[in-house]
């Protein structure tokens, strides 16, 4: 799509640099350069920053609608890779933008659209961060990608870096659930169990990495992995036709996504291509919700249990949280915190109105809007954007818990007869 | 993409009617007709035969290759659904083939493609079939859905008819592994789990579709479930640029996925977007290995058990056997049957060298695949797409015992480095 263009000869990318987003101290990317010297890898974290007057100059808006390429790579001038850079064959991104008629009518609300980023290579919207940090490693010559997690982020990262023929150290805690080390396992990550707890897991981890030079996907300590998820942002942009709705709604756990979120939007309102921005609303469990408290008090976060059944989301001390709050605040947008039930419920909602499979994490934005709705904190008459952030067959353990019993019958039609009869079904 | 042609301004689909694959006879389309009445349900499957002269004057290959719509209804004047017939919302088809280098490199053939139909939206190539079930059943303005099985068939119809906003019945037998249970619940469906055997359940799901007049969606018995199927092979002509692979690879259980695909590059042909037809290669487990066996010793298929863990293969008495061993026999192809160590160690393959997951039966082909290679019955310098039939999150048990285990230490960087020295990995 840019082999005409200027972008594409001078075969670099639009970053300007990245800028420390506490001190505002301004550094030139390049390898190693992960968090601002100055405050330190907690607060130090970096936004990268582009040439957006170029951008407009040499790349339209309708250049990518036209684009035949079905992937976040669509958007490549937004993102900080390099357009000869070697990618993973994986199709992420370009998920798909339902309207589904049958939650709207059940929420009472006409406008609302569902984003299912569960489609991606790995299900889930990781797969957008991931595939940004395998290529950055390339760039970078390293041929080996860390991280610790047992969730999302792993599976996605030891996918993408299959795909690309790179090696995956991830450390999990002793006590992750055999499906999620299945995954890791299939995509031939070297995967480590720590006999110990995760924050022995992320220890050992930043010791290894540390140690061997690895390249670091650890989510938050790397300025390039928001970038990915930013372009969850731009396709609603323009699966919408660039008609900004009026909220976009999603989960919360470390905060990266719904930074990244705000990053995407306002990405295209300095471009021009669009010309609002939404508000947020950022969703968590009550069981584990150190933002939206902090938010609603309007105080610093400070730390909380992890008491939930929605594990992406279970975090309890966020390492992005200053963007999250920044992002949400900015926006004019709100967070809310919502019991487990009402997390189970949604993803039944999704499921029997949408034919649309989501985990527990991956329901709770949806859970906040009806939240939010019967309380109309948000009109009905707004345009809503919910965010799915992981597929449902990724923890089947909670589906069953949200699902409810079968029907169960002796095999005969009298039998069937009346058991339908009692429950009205027939 | 048809709105200007005579297609969309008659309302009307390009179907002339059906044929019986046994006694060629020809039938009128219409509600309620699914089998020959001449031959009856088993052996009378009925065809759907299309005006091809008016598909080749009305539509033209650059129109499809335009489309904008990624879905499988780019493909709309090849199905039996009339165009103005409502459809769900959700986005079943256009997966990506991807061409994985590493699984080139690993197999020693230089042009191999992967078509990963795990990525629909219930993860497998069912929805395939189950969104033309649910847009036929609109048609025929049924309101009400059912089938009988445990597997994917079960999950795409709940799926898509919960996005239609129709109900189902889905009849499984009590033995039914609880994951699927919760897919089927999630989407709402009213499962009934018959207390006996699979065929107890058949049977009972049978009886109740005709004492409450339900649509119909078990496979063979209704004509255009194949037809959605077929679409994965029009979809592999238009990603490798109407240029037909030597060979198409895929797993083979009722037979009605392979009749599917050589239906729909038959249908190519013949409207003349392709030149050539591709050789067909069937895969077996052999721990369920009918029609392989058939296949092989060139004699009419007979039941057999079913002693595989790829369970969506698991099929001793298939349902389509005849269009399956005819298409098969028609493209000068092959079927085989592999072990299931074969079929794991596919899985492991796929995983590691491409980053794709799964399930057994969606990795059965690429094992086929890798024997006849080895055996030089299938040549180094041909061009191959394997057809990854469904996604390895849907069993996560078999996953489990194909992945191996990970690397347990205790959180200290020193025992770490023992361990990883050991296994020479640093």
């Amino acid at each position: 799509m840019f082999e005409d263009s200027a972008f594409d000869n001078e075969r670099r990318d639009f970053v300007l640099g990245l800028r420390c987003i506490s001190c505002g101290r301004e550094l030139a990317a390049g390898p190693g350069v992960y968090t601002c010297p100055a405050c330190g890898p907690k607060e130090g974290i970096l936004d990268v920053i582009y040439d957006y007057e170029r951008i407009k100059r040499t790349v339209s808006r309708e250049q990518v609608t036209g684009s035949t390429d079905y992937s976040l790579f669509r958007y490549l001038p937004f993102l900080p890779v390099r357009p000869d850079t070697p990618r993973p064959h994986l199709r992420v991104g370009w998920t798909p933008l339902y309207r589904p008629i049958g939650l709207a009518r059940q929420l009472g609300i006409s406008r609302i659209y569902v984003k299912d980023d569960g489609q991606n290579p790995t299900a889930s919207l990781k797969d957008r961060a991931s595939v940004i940090a395998v290529i950055k490693a390339v760039e970078e010559r390293m041929t080996t990608v860390a991280c610790s997690s047992t969730g999302n982020a792993a599976s996605s990262l030891a996918g993408n870096a299959a795909a690309m023929g790179l090696r995956t150290f991830i450390f999990v805690p002793g006590r992750a659930p055999q499906g999620k080390i299945a995954q890791l396992l299939i995509f031939g990550a070297n995967v480590i169990s720590v006999q110990g707890s995760y924050s022995d897991a992320f220890r050992l981890s930043s010791e290894a990495i540390e140690r061997w030079g690895w390249y670091n996907r650890n989510a938050a300590i790397n300025p390039y992995l928001v970038e990915g998820k930013k372009t969850v942002a731009l396709e609603i942009a323009e699966q919408l036709g660039w008609e900004v709705p009026d909220w976009v709604v999603v989960s919360v756990g470390d905060g990266c996504t719904i930074a990244g979120i705000w990053k995407g939007f306002c990405d295209l309102y300095r471009v021009g291509w669009i010309d609002r921005l939404p508000k947020l609303l950022g969703v968590q469990s009550t069981g584990c919700s150190p933002l939206a408290d902090a938010f609603r008090e309007n105080r610093p976060w400070c730390p909380a249990e992890e008491n939930t059944l929605a594990d992406s989301i279970a975090v309890g001390v966020p390492r992005n949280p200053e963007k999250a709050l920044r992002a949400v605040r900015e926006s004019g947008g709100k967070m809310v915190a919502v019991p487990d039930e009402e997390i189970l419920a949604a993803m039944r909602l999704l499921g029997r109105s949408s034919g649309i499979f989501a985990e527990p994490a991956g329901a709770a934005g949806l859970a906040g809007l009806r939240s939010l709705l019967e309380k109309g904190e948000i009109g009905r008459e707004e345009k809503v954007v919910v965010v799915v952030t992981g597929n449902g067959l990724k923890d089947v353990k909670n589906a069953i818990a949200a699902a409810g019993e079968p029907i169960k019958v002796e095999p005969s039609l009298d039998r069937l007869f009346d058991e339908l009869t009692r429950r009205k079904l027939v």
